[in-house]
């Protein structure tokens, strides 16, 4: 092909012109947008305390109906850097669900995979692929991508959770899908938490289980074994930025307990004070237990049972725990999505706790 | 603790305004928004021809220059649909690279990964972490996530080649890092072509070589050997929507070249036409040789050798061959970075071919 | 090269004579003995009464001086079928070892993996690489290939285990490297029980640590918790053939402990009655608790706590419990070497339970 | 459990009677003969001279009628130090195979896998479940584990081959089965050369074939490939050891061809003079071409082509190319069966070339 340059392109705003006419655009304009040293993220350390969220929670328990419009009467942690994303991280949201006796949130199905940590009652369940969970303050339960799973209060109190969901990663994958039941309940086919009393001992498995690779063995993680394995670990060893910390596995795999969502939990010693570093995951807190302060680029939350709070990817944070009692996080992050790719990266600032 | 709902909140437009306040949102306003029954994606199906890029590629050759200003000379693929993401797809980007003789493209690294496949000129070279790959028209040549890589053309003639990155992808998830190197040229420490040479019979590897996970052994792959196989394939199998069409992969895998990016080609046999089909992985299809015709949810894109079109995610697609002669497709698509969370989803419209 | 027959070699017979002198022989003659429908195995079916082999093992505490000659006071259980090989089955061998208060087995280190299960007392330790383990009855303690690993035993009366080893898989692979360590005792460098504190609960794991391939990062398994996991186990489902059975696995990969010893526990319910089966993995069994009876292939065993018995490669068996109370089996098995090469099978009798 | 001692057991030859009456021994008599430092195989190192080989087997052709008796005309290499266990060493066996013009080799399979390398001939075939595969000089074959196979015999020359089997590491697992099938060829239900034409470019497969773990996707590997291979590698890297040398691999994996037989080749350059080395790994060399000289623990094998020789585990080898033209070995070994257990090792001896 010979070489034969456009026709009246005689300088580079020619040039710039014609190109956007053909949707092409230079990358010398525009590299410095997109090749920059170090992330820029755009959504940024944020806290939702629980004394401000539960009342307005409550509040929607008396104004919005589950059976009249509503699937799940839920609030979404909005990060303010992410408008128009819906998610409390560019990957990950969070939000608070609130289910009151006798209500049923309706069975459906959809790729985004999610989790539920109890913050308050006991006496209601969620029922994936026909397994009813019971839940209990501190749990955590899966609902993996595509499983059916619907929610229901039998107690006589409210019950409030904390959701998790892939959601916003998911979304910019352009891979939603999403299924109601024919029914609002899912008929129950197996024992009650048959996952938990089969697979609890994640160092012993049923001899007739081969180890399935992707799916999620384990729906129920008790708090009680979260908050013995936390107490353990403490006493042999401490991470000097993340007290004890522990990672919610897969038994079967040793890996991550969903494929695009992390959950870990902390202890941070009562007293004890961390040290800053940084990683290119992002993270949502939730407090458990007790009182602390994060500082995250230089921006201090006070944090409280029940709080939620983000630290954005590649943010210098340092967290403390308060004297008087040991304080458990439990924590949602997506270095499972970051890590099949190479791009887990984490940074420890030299020099003695601050 | 209590319940004590939020005070003077006392209807919907109370409630919303509160949360909104609180960086809250109510799940039941924006799930029809976020949730839907199948992929609604944004980017749009789009046709880049060769015989209006080529020219003004070629005019950006004279107007700009490698060594003021601009590190490479690049024209990049902006899908309409993404405005201010810089993507050919919402993961992929897809661009024409034009380096004169005697000119260099400096030494740099960063995160995402990149590809290049040869569109016309012979003599320039891509080094590698100190290999050198020599250039051949049809070649795919790799250089994957954080390796040093620059650019020059020993020819007498101009080089243009597509590159393919996987920067939208990588900015979702805020994990962009870039360096420059301290000189314009690494230095090169390895035999030219050494992967090549080394790597190149797939089927057989050099026995003290451990097979290593994730590393992209092999950086240059002939487009005689990937012709070579595509006539073998197609000798005993052709797929209903795509002929003949192999996958590039990493020899010491299995798996696909790179982490992020899926490299493939097809060969489509003269006068043969497809079966609709379609699948969750965007696609981004350069036209090595043959013409044809391809139409995508309803829009017809005619294409000739050097054409750019792309497919995206759950549209329906057909490609069919000119009567004349074979054709010959060269594929990036984003399978890779679906896979790993169970996102990859297919479906063949029933019947015969259309 | 032209054909040429060997001259003189004129019938059968000179054929094999001249044959033999190349060290070669006729396939059509051995055919038979080496490719036959089913297998053969030279291991017998066979039981070790704890009544008989713990008073002589009492016996040999007394005439036999851990420091003047063994350096390790065990009675190796050799299987009758397998003369000269050192084996309790063609690929593991079990051992009952007794130690005295107050002394040392020395420091070593071997090829062949091992594993200890504590069959009488309390007090004892074997270190592993600097980790000190303590014994309780019932407990499962690994030294896994290569591990530098000594016992001693502190409390004031005897201790008596089980050992368990690959030593015939891997002298038949003949890969037995054995080294003696310069000290009786390695200096203990970590907290005692360490590993038990850091991974015990297999779901969840310090969140520093990388999952590790091969090792085992976890050295004792507590009876306690194999116990607790049977009981639940057996709540929500049984083998007809084995009970309730868990597989002790690593925490870290789900796969089994060691790469070459696959451990189990079985539960049987009291008077539960089991349906024969048959596999491809040869078995060796230790009574924990309860009595019962195993059918092989026609022998009956009639067993009682702390005794021995084989079940052969591809040989019918099935248990029974006494009616009177549950019965516990630790289970030793070479699956983990037969996986690896897709020579797992297994067979169950069709009809109800005999 | 009170402690009471075998009575009548007051010495220690009491001590061993009673033990071996119990089938039980004691450790501390034949720990030295179990353990030692290092291996002490019983396999040896040995030589078959093709010279002296082929007029045997030509002769067998002669006298040996595959319809009525054999079921392969087969001469197995025995190794002088393995009486009783038919193997070449004591995992692999090698044999040289038959067939002359017309004949067939009837069809059966069995858990051993096969491997063949074509000596001499061309025009036969060996059917894998249901694909012809054409045999040409250097080529190897593969029959994985219990796949249905034939070989027939369509030219009218004889044709002669190495078998490689790992019948004695099978037999070791007491895992042999064996079927026949109830015709004597089993219907060809595929194209000629099927997997070959599919596979053969290991760094591109299919795009519709998802990478199968375990399977072998390719059955053909054309010596022609492998001697290119061999010969690029030779101009940038070779092995002080080894010269060039490639192991065969399943391009799905990357992994060895197959699960428990190493296949790989060695270029020897004209006049190449190796260094010693040695590893836990047993091996098989068949002499494609070239003359040269191995030597084994001091034992010297002047080898020329068609030449079988093995070397022991843990032995010192050297191998070095006569001075006129390169050398090339066909080498079969047990890394695959050593490899998931963490019992390869190998020693370079320091210093200089010899």
């Amino acid at each position: 092909m010979a070489i034969q340059p456009a026709d009246g392109v005689d300088n580079l705003d020619a040039l710039y012109a014609a190109a956007e006419e053909l949707s092409l655009d230079a990358l010398w304009r525009i590299a410095h947008k997109v090749l920059h040293p170090e992330p820029r993220p755009a959504m940024q350390a944020y806290h939702w305390p629980w004394s401000k969220v539960r009342p307005l929670m409550l509040r929607a328990g008396e104004l919005v109906d589950l059976e009249h419009g509503a699937e799940r009467r839920v609030l979404v942690l909005l990060n303010p850097g992410l408008p128009g994303r819906y998610g409390t991280t560019h990957t990950l949201v969070a939000a608070i669900q609130l289910i009151k006796p006798g209500e049923i949130a309706p069975t459906h199905r959809h790729t985004p995979a999610a989790i539920r940590l109890i913050i308050e009652g006991e006496g209601a369940y969620t029922t994936v692929e026909g397994e009813k969970c019971l839940m209990q303050v501190g749990d955590l339960i899966l609902t993996p991508s595509m499983t059916w799973h619907d929610h229901g209060n039998e107690s006589d109190g409210p019950m409030l959770w904390l959701d998790g969901l892939d959601v916003p990663f998911v979304r910019s994958l352009e891979t939603i899908f999403f299924d109601p039941y024919p029914d609002e309940r899912q008929p129950v086919g197996k024992p009650v938490d048959y996952s938990l009393r089969k697979y609890r001992a994640g160092h012993l498995r049923p001899s007739w289980d081969r180890p399935r690779g992707a799916g999620a063995p384990l729906l129920t993680y008790r708090w009680s074994d979260t908050a013995t394995a936390l107490r353990h670990l403490a006493e042999v060893e401490l991470s000097p930025h993340d007290g004890a910390m522990v990672e919610y596995v897969n038994p079967h795999t040793g890996g991550y307990t969903l494929p695009t969502i992390g959950c870990a939990a902390q202890l941070l010693p009562a007293g004890w004070r961390g040290r800053p570093h940084r990683h290119t995951a992002s993270v949502i807190y939730h407090v458990v237990a007790g009182h602390g302060t994060t500082v995250v680029a230089g921006q201090r939350f006070d944090w409280a049972p029940g709080d939620c709070f983000t630290v954005p990817p590649w943010s210098w944070h340092e967290h403390a725990c308060a004297p008087d009692a040991d304080a458990y996080l439990f924590v949602l992050h997506d270095e499972p999505i970051l890590a099949p790719f190479g791009l887990l990266r984490e940074e420890a600032q030299p020099g003695p706790a601050v």
